[in-house]
């Protein structure tokens, strides 16, 4: 039997995310309305209840969501091997990965602020998590000799945000592909690690 | 003659500069209204307009006055000589600045969306010229054979994104000083480059 549009059997958890994500990144959290992303939706504003108790849920549930498939992509893309090899991987991954969600990652950053105490603090125990892939690569090449840095814990953050800074700045047309990107800034990488 | 509190003599650029930048850190420009800024500098909301015609102007005079102060005072910081010497100093007055006023950077990046067409331009241009000031030690250092690159734009904004990265996650009690961090970091970027 024909559904009309918008009704609520049609609007499903991740359309609703979709949509406050566009919203959020475009005008940021405060200055969105759960009014506004039911019209993004398009459904009357009471329809949106059925998938989100109000509009910081749908803030966690976005960030958590996020913070969730970065760590299960990165599962599947981890080769093992030595911590070369991970960090190479590690590093390719991360650029890919959020290259293909920039207003996520945008999110991810910019509305820290606005999670209430204890989805914050359910976000930094995910965010925490995505570190510690890092900083485990490096201790183990650490321990190995194959790298040479001073600070494991500094360093694993100096390499995330450089990686992460691409989204700043990259443009589909622009002068280099991602296969190039990644190439050299695994080249720096490696280097800064002193592999 | 003793003037009132709140008198609009009393209230300055900078005053409405700084409770701007306060509350659009905080809450984000768009949800941020011209009467809870001046209720931040303590006055009345039509009192403002003698400093500022509008929020956006606001917004455009507190990234510009960023991007001058940072601009002059790394010119002031600028030892001048190699480009080891240069690009060591660079990378040590980058943190120290960007660390002393975190929501202004924060602010920087997060709200370069909400620049009208034309503050947006003059605001990129500015931003070049600081990019231009790395790109060109860089290159100089590249040309000299002291620095190894594969690509002196993109290492440029490696190390940019780097560096800034520290403002996400310092603390005054953490165990580290900035003077610690900034040694490390100065490690980091030199291995990076090459040198």
């Amino acid at each position: 039997m024909a559904r009309k549009t918008g009704s609520h059997s049609e609007i499903t958890g991740p359309l609703v995310r979709e949509a406050a994500e566009r919203l959020f990144a475009r005008h940021g959290y405060a200055a969105v309305s759960m009014r506004q992303i039911a019209g993004e939706v398009g459904v009357q504003a009471g329809a949106l209840y059925n998938y989100t108790p109000d509009k910081q849920s749908l803030l966690y549930d976005m960030m958590s969501t996020h913070m969730q498939s970065l760590l299960q992509s990165w599962s599947d893309a981890d080769p093992g091997g030595t911590p070369m090899d991970r960090l190479q991987a590690f590093t390719r991954h991360h650029i890919h990965f959020h290259l293909q969600r920039p207003d996520a990652v945008f999110i991810a950053y910019m509305e820290l602020r606005n999670l209430e105490a204890q989805n914050f603090a359910r976000i930094e125990v995910q965010r925490k998590a995505y570190e510690m892939v890092l900083e485990n690569i490096l201790q183990d090449g650490q321990g190995a000799g194959a790298f040479h840095v001073g600070d494991v814990k500094l360093a694993g953050m100096a390499v995330i945000a450089m990686l992460t800074g691409v989204t700043t700045w990259f443009r589909d047309d622009g002068r280099l592909s991602v296969e190039e990107i990644a190439n050299h800034y695994w080249d720096m990488v490696r280097k800064a690690v002193g592999a």
